[in-house]
């Protein structure tokens, strides 16, 4: 029980992966962007809680290079509808392997687990603040706990236990739970909203929306229909958690959410896995949310119609 | 009854005000921004119904300019906030003068009511494809109907009936209304969603909309919104106007909205008097309208951050 794979090591894969090598682990990473730098230098990882010189045991542009199968299969890659993550780790999954999803959204696990039915899956939300300086270059700003459950839930692995104490071992703030689910639903109060009104607005961070009424309304409505999902669901999702957000978000310093980051550098955007997938869960249950579906729809085309329009620069820049 | 003063001779300004001149009314008009080539030159008016040279009797950059008061003070001007339409006309405004409000949206007429308590207002819409091409150059592209009506509505002066005559005289289609807030309710059908979503959709055209069924049922439920909103101010519109709406535009030719031409522009966009005013006509009567408002808190913003942002060229254009 001691390597592990990484599959998409950007800021998140790096950041955990490094930690469960700290804990003594075998820790190899697919790394397809930086992966000379990587393989040559490792990560170097910046942070408050002290920096991390990651050197993985094997550096791999794809999983058909790694050696044999490892007992921790985690991909932290984003979740895309054209990025057909089953195929790409295939190649790597053994029959022992645990596949652990550490990525963003809701109703994520399901082609993964289709694809691997005998394979257990782990499902992992990460709270932490992490991103990409340069090649190889990882800078750790905030946060760092992790939640780790069995999908479906309703128990805990030992496996699963295990990984979790090596993240512990590793300090890191990290809990099995045993409904990851319920979880999922209550990252997606805050995600679903400010993620796409901060694009949708027009590019703005997160206290232009708390200081404009009717923008943090729509966040409002939009936490309220998350949470009607999440009842259909069988989560009831504590009373204050729309005010408690809310609140949240309007003492939180100036934000610039992923989402418009990955708008911003013309990045697909995770529409999906953070909008699409909830409202279709709520449909599914014959639920009319008028808010997600505005969102939604806006959402998805502007993703489409940024994807395919170039770079572009301020006239006053160019004459200049 | 002869003297007709055109305020803000854009496209739909001159060619109205031409054609009332071509009835043998002294039409005058105030004009910014191509003020000299048009008091030079006059408006060229391309049109398939026939070009047109429209000289104006009087052509000023202010209305403290204008000599008198005329009979009919025709506003053709953009309804914006900022913009206090009321001030810049009362210098030509006259105790008998008819104030004609030729603009888009609802709910426009009342700053000028209030300002011009004795006057009699006249509110009228304009269904026609016309543009600037040049310097006092226009497009007629499309159409060229109007209807006029007194307001608030109810009857039909005599000074409304001798203007739509006049038009008529000019073989311009033009009707004159009892109700024609009704018709700002109609026209609202299709304006509401097809405006508003063409922008926050990344910029798309009417067909692209049409064909893409999340955006068109965005569409659709903006549609069945303000139906309730009129139905609230005892408007019934028609069953079918909502599929008529929907059924036109997938089969009319690929068209970018005006407020999609304005955004393109960086010019401002009519939010108020075509989203902002029927949201809040529907909240005074206790409606709740989540597509309208969703709508409006991004259209909102986008506006905003659209002035704000200088012009850009695209990367691989300014590197070529």
């Amino acid at each position: 029980m001691n390597r592990v794979l990484v599959f998409g090591a950007g800021g998140v894969g790096a950041y955990f992966g490094g930690r469960l090598a700290q804990a003594g682990m075998e820790v190899s990473v697919i790394c397809r962007s930086d992966f000379e730098h990587v393989r040559d230098k490792g990560f170097e990882i910046e942070s408050g809680a002290g920096n991390m010189l990651f050197r993985p045991a094997g550096v791999y542009e794809k999983c058909t290079a790694y050696p044999g199968t490892p007992d921790y299969l985690i991909v932290t890659s984003k979740v895309l509808p054209d990025f057909d993550v089953a195929a790409h780790i295939a190649p790597a999954v053994g029959p022992g392997t645990v596949i652990v999803l550490l990525q963003n959204g809701i109703d994520i696990e399901k082609d993964i687990a289709r694809a691997f039915p005998d394979n257990e899956i782990a499902s992992g939300i990460a709270y932490i603040g992490v991103y990409r300086l340069g090649e190889g270059r990882i800078k750790h700003q905030a946060a760092g706990r992790l939640k780790l459950g069995n999908y479906p839930g309703g128990f805990i692995s030992p496996q699963v236990q295990y990984l979790v104490d090596k993240f512990v071992e590793a300090r890191v703030d990290c809990e099995a739970v045993n409904d990851i689910e319920l979880f999922r639903w209550i990252k997606l109060v805050w995600n679903t909203p400010y993620n796409p009104v901060s694009v949708l607005s027009g590019g703005v961070d997160t206290q232009v929306i708390s200081k404009t009424p009717e923008l943090e309304k729509i966040c409002e409505n939009l936490m309220r229909e998350i949470c009607q999902a999440a009842a259909a669901y069988g989560k009831e999702l504590p009373d204050d958690i729309v005010e408690r957000n809310l609140e949240y978000t309007r003492n939180f310093p100036a934000y610039k959410t992923s989402m418009l980051l990955d708008y911003e550098n013309k990045r697909p955007m995770e529409v999906e896995a953070i909008v699409g997938n909830v409202m279709r869960l709520a449909q599914r249950k014959g639920l009319c949310l008028p808010y997600l579906e505005t969102t939604y729809a806006l959402l998805r085309s502007v993703n489409k119609i940024n994807l395919e329009t170039p770079f572009s620069l301020p006239i006053e820049v160019v004459n200049s």
